[in-house]
């Protein structure tokens, strides 16, 4: 069985985009709609083990892009540097507080 | 004729994993090591044009990366962000400023 994690679902953020139509289209069905392999092999007319394998190998992809291009890990070590400066605020006077905090958020809702 | 760009250099450091060797290969000694098309031809004991269309086509695949990936774009938009927030540090205290320089400087190496 696959098991639903919340790594996949990143991964799935970061590289959809390299997916093919019908690979999206079965990761959202199971990983975002939470439906099961049976329900989507029903859905469109296909065996319950045609959809595991497709879901399978595009796990398998969405790691083979990660181990190439780490968006997922770099993305990451960037959240954990931006809380390190958010950590200084409180040293600050509130105009540059209040001004720095603006960016930050808008550096970390930029990814 | 192939205009050796900056962008080109960009696309090709954040999106090089994606190539094949030979790919890899060719656009480091156009680009990077600023062979001519002939010499690299000469080298490799194929034709200038077959050295031309591989690097064409790479070129291709990397634009086709970008439009699909936008780390590029995302990037120069945290540069511009970062820079933002660099502005602010005159108008902290010592201890303040020179820590977050620390951070933001990781955060820009991190890229």
């Amino acid at each position: 069985m696959l098991e639903k994690t919340t790594r996949v679902n990143f991964l799935y953020d970061f590289y959809q985009t390299l997916l093919t139509e019908k690979q999206r289209i079965y990761m959202q069905l199971y990983y975002l709609d939470d439906l099961s392999l049976g329900e989507i092999a029903e859905e469109y007319g296909v065996s319950r083990q045609a959809v595991y394998d497709n879901v399978r190998r595009t796990e398998a992809m969405l790691e083979d892009y990660e181990d190439k291009l780490n968006l997922f890990s770099k993305f990451q070590k960037r959240m954990e540097m931006i809380e390190e400066l958010e950590q200084l605020l409180p040293t600050m006077n509130h105009g540059t507080s209040e001004k720095m905090q603006i960016l930050l958020t808008a550096l970390k809702d930029h990814e």
